[in-house]
């Protein structure tokens, strides 16, 4: 049945409509779950691989910084520095969580951090 | 030229084939682009909410619970509880994010939590 209807379709010069449903498919997006990475930052370098990875991957980490503070203050104030520049560069955000502990929550453009 | 089609497509009993392609759309969820919650638990009926809407809007939220722990440590408790059969229900996730602090990242099975 579907043969002849292309037959039909075809004899009466429909090709064109046919092509333009086609183009209406809607492409879903690879991966519509997503993850959330939790880290411990132990030094710069992890640090900056961390950064880079939101900005490609689209995906949120949060973020232990005490051991970073601990290690190196000098390298603590780096990467307040480096945050400060992924969210003018990105659209990023980046938010202490707490008060009592360094832990941040570090989000692409893609992800709105929403207060309540 | 298409109402031509489909008075032709009825004349030769293609209604079911119809049918069986408007089956196949895909139907793309609402929002591609999603939202991170930030919310202090002030009372049980905040933190019952706050998991329904889990649940519900397939959002994760980070929650600080210190203040639901200074008012009562009774509701704490049962919060704790209800964390539990959350996880056990849904699949979804609830992590404490430091011992210094009373913050929970609470997450619908969809999203993963990866520890790194």
């Amino acid at each position: 049945m579907k043969d002849m209807l292309d037959i039909i379709k075809k004899n009466i010069g429909l090709e064109e409509d046919e092509e333009k449903e086609e183009q209406e498919t809607i492409i879903v997006p690879e991966h519509s779950f997503y993850e959330i990475i939790l880290m411990k930052a132990k030094n710069l370098d992890e640090f900056d691989f961390a950064l880079n990875q939101i900005a490609e991957e689209k995906n949120p980490i949060i973020m232990d910084m005490s051991l970073l503070e601990r290690e190196s203050l000098e390298d603590f104030k780096i990467a307040g520095e480096k945050l400060k520049a992924f969210r003018i560069n990105t659209g990023g955000e980046a938010i202490l969580l707490s008060k009592n502990s360094n832990i941040l929550i570090i989000t692409p453009p893609e992800i709105k951090l929403i207060r309540k």
